[in-house]
């Protein structure tokens, strides 16, 4: 694994504005053929990094679906996450002090394109098919718009445009966190942002990655202690998971965030959405899990009718949404076969 | 219509805590035969009301599911709600205040027996069928345990135990309502409440009530103007309605409510579950929605499933959750056909 940091001097957003020495976190794994073609983009969701050994483990080795003998496997954080790429935490060259609540929203495709420059700074000059689920979903089905730079695409638990659905689930998430006093309009002093907010975002959040049936396996009705009170099992593991989330996030970021997911539209510019979908040239791996009530499977089903070379996979899995992350074997074994059927023989 | 209070002297609830003077807020229609024995009770949801005119009208009339013909029908508001029953914002005798946060957690058992009460002061001396959806399905299900005195539940989107992922969405709205400054630990002045917090706990909990397909038909990514700003047309919508909430809600009363849903286990000090399912005499018609992501269609199939007399319906809406207040037209045809086969068929 190498990691490293590219600062790409200047950067437009669909938006207009430029940012100006803009730094891109990456890892990489395996190497680069000589001809620079043998690429694979992993891109992580709302609250993951580029550390793709960290939270698709399975997925990563010799003989894997990123097969680290002969792919070269690069992940980069995405604009305005705070794991090293340009964000709300990172240095406004402008002032000297973090961008903050001045950081605009990213689009998705601002992330892509943000993405490509530091392939071609890494000397890629074709990728062989990019990958990752939610988030990292809409960022791979951005890829197929570059046309032969890329060879296929593996959307997992998401659709071609974020729905009213998902905008409300991220709209009450960002309100919580905006009721928290401690937001001051984003204006809060580095480590004293809204937790409770961000805390209360998070809690949500992971009731819609999940499901009814993993909730009841595991939870049911138990109760525990937690902080000195006997509470519901399941009310002690949401607090307990927005609490961690406030360690390891800021506030501007997760806002910044599901703006940017909320801009995720392919046809934005380019057209009819259908017409878009069947424009789309590149073999395509639509992944969905049979319990996401947050992308439900009829998002991919619509993915895989529309887009011509596409191959609908369904996982089964009671976690929800998440199951793209829980469940890496089998995630491992659908997209090892697609790679073997499809992208290895193009190859 | 009628409508009154009735005053019960003193009511213990499970937790021990007595209650004084306990004002039981309810509407009736019809008449009630000279033998007490045609009563129908309806029971609300979190949020509504004694008034079923206002929120299931078309069930409620001459020959419908509800018949005002033939049926004395009552419906009390339950034990918490800020509508005319003993609640966090009535006046504690004790101390000439409202209760405030000093209001116990009455279970839905709780409230079923405080109506019973009611009942038989109103001259009440047999029930035909409890019915009601949603928290009203819950106290429906408690019904039963009466025995001989109900003919008949109609528990409607709803399980026999709330389950984790239901505690899960209530403990995410009360933590939204808790983090609000004006929160206080519930000891705001009247009037001065957590409208913030209020507003988003009805925000998250209109999601959950709905569906992915009914908000991307309704709203899609549609934009308007809101507050002077474009905004997604969902988000506006959530906005309002949580706004609305606040205007005819309390605070108090909405956390009292939805930890009284967290009670809900008609199985507490009763045995094991699936035996005290099994125990149920009465004929039951368990009606589910087909996409309710809160109280998904298993719940239901599980209560017909070990429920000796039930019959299961299976209402088809896009609405998820609130289809039982959507779809009344629906809902009035499968409850008469039940009424007509089963239940007037016994009497």
């Amino acid at each position: 694994m190498n990691e490293g940091v590219e600062i790409i001097p200047r950067f437009t957003l669909e938006d207009g504005t430029t940012l100006e020495q803009v730094p891109v976190a990456y890892r990489t794994w395996g190497r680069l053929a000589p001809d620079g073609a043998n690429a694979v983009v992993v891109c992580h969701a709302l609250t993951g990094n580029a550390d793709v050994a960290a939270w698709w483990g399975a997925l990563l080795g010799r003989g894997r679906a990123l097969d680290t003998d002969r792919d070269f496997i690069v992940c980069a954080n995405v604009l305005a996450s705070p794991y090293g790429t340009a964000s709300p935490i990172t240095t406004n060259p402008a002032t000297g002090r973090p961008y903050g609540a001045d950081f605009p929203i990213p689009t998705i495709r601002d992330t892509v394109a943000l993405h490509r420059l530091l392939l071609e700074r890494l000397g890629v000059r074709r990728v062989r098919f990019a990958i990752g689920g939610s988030m990292g979903g809409m960022q791979a089905l951005e890829w197929a718009f570059f046309g032969d730079f890329v060879g296929g695409v593996v959307p997992i638990g998401v659709g071609g445009r974020h729905s009213a659905w998902c905008i409300g689930w991220s709209e009450t998430q960002r309100q919580a966190i905006f009721a928290d006093p401690s937001w001051q309009g984003g204006r809060y002093p580095p480590g004293e942002g809204p937790e409770v907010g961000l805390s209360i975002a998070r809690m949500i959040a992971m009731i819609s990655y999940r499901s009814f049936a993993s909730y009841e396996r595991r939870f049911g009705r138990e109760r525990n202690e937690f902080r000195g009170r006997t509470r519901f099992a399941v009310e002690s593991y949401l607090e307990h998971q927005g609490e961690k989330l406030v360690r390891r996030f800021d506030a501007n970021c997760y806002v910044r965030l599901t703006q940017s997911m909320d801009t995720h539209d392919v046809s934005r510019g380019r057209g009819d959405y259908f017409d878009v979908l069947s424009g789309v040239k590149q073999p395509a791996l639509v992944v969905g899990v049979d319990t996401d009530i947050l992308y439900p499977l009829d998002e991919q089903r619509e993915l895989a009718r529309y887009m011509p070379r596409a191959r609908l996979a369904v996982l089964e899995s009671e976690h929800g949404h998440d199951a793209f992350l829980i469940e890496q074997d089998a995630m491992n074994a659908i997209v090892q076969e697609w790679r073997r059927e499809v992208i290895d023989r193009e190859a």
